[in-house]
């Protein structure tokens, strides 16, 4: 179970922990197919408190409805596996643990889930990200994207942690500050 | 970085699985110094979504009161990492994931944030019950107990994800169905 995280993610890890203090960010996750996996390697790091506030793991639909505000009718008009989901489990993150930034991961982590159209290893990456002090009336800049990572129901879930890690990178030196 | 979980854990989850699933009954949890592992080690079973339905990662105090409803003055007088604090987290679970039976876990898994009355690796846990079907209206069965668990940082979040877990087990043979 679980197993060792790769030295990639480590590094990274690292990386957007610097980039979260150096701006006085706190990031939050809202979890699928990782089922809180992503927010176990933030907070296995110490001081994290510092820079990482918490998550929902929304691993049933009625709690991406719930707790992460995703309009029912996306669900069904796109499925929880979609960028139109992951970006409101984003925005729904961003407000529900007043963060400001805010990634999302819904996907199938297999062995059964897949199909033609969305085979195993398929995972939707949403980052939500409002500046500290912007009114939170002011729509969050929304990014999102999806990969398909090989390998078995652990690989699926250590990648698309990694994956998430790295589009919240990326999305911190968009700022350019 | 996370490591290999022990095999009494592996145990530990397929048991829990069997009950909750002849008692059509679904999980949830509250973490915070597990900071989503209990989570991460539940849906690392494939088919998990059959009796695990989501988390609130409250790693900071602010997501405790927004999301699991836990009174500020109750943190205020006794601190996070204290009884009456984990059970209002077990019971904010139970309501806010929509589940019959919540697991909270609050600690300081070091290695600072320990004290002389509560060192590095004080841990409590609660977990919270309600029978499918029984009204929202009545009060849940809620346990909580305290630990301290030996090692670094984690092994600390190990135990204390196998401690909740292990609540979670006796809780639900002690409904004697």
């Amino acid at each position: 179970m679980l197993g060792a995280f790769p030295e990639e993610g480590v590094w990274l890890i690292g990386r957007v922990r610097e980039k979260l203090m150096a701006r006085k960010m706190f990031l939050g996750c809202a979890e699928s197919c990782t089922g809180g996996l992503t927010s176990a390697l933030c907070t296995d790091v110490p001081g994290s408190s510092r820079w990482f506030r918490g998550a929902v793991v929304a691993y049933d639909n009625a709690v991406k409805t719930r707790l992460l505000k995703v309009d029912e009718a996306l669900l069904a008009a796109h499925g929880a596996v979609s960028g139109p989901v992951v970006e409101a489990m984003a925005k729904g993150a961003l407000e529900a643990l007043d963060v400001h930034v805010a990634l999302a991961v819904s996907g199938i982590a297999g062995p059964d889930g897949g199909g033609l159209d969305k085979p195993v290893g398929t995972v939707w990456i949403a980052t939500a990200l409002r500046m500290p002090g912007e009114s939170s009336a002011r729509e969050p800049q929304v990014v999102s994207f999806s990969r398909i990572f090989p390998g078995n129901r652990i690989d699926v879930r250590f990648g698309a942690a990694l994956g998430a890690l790295g589009a919240v990178d990326a999305a911190l030196d968009g700022l350019g500050i």
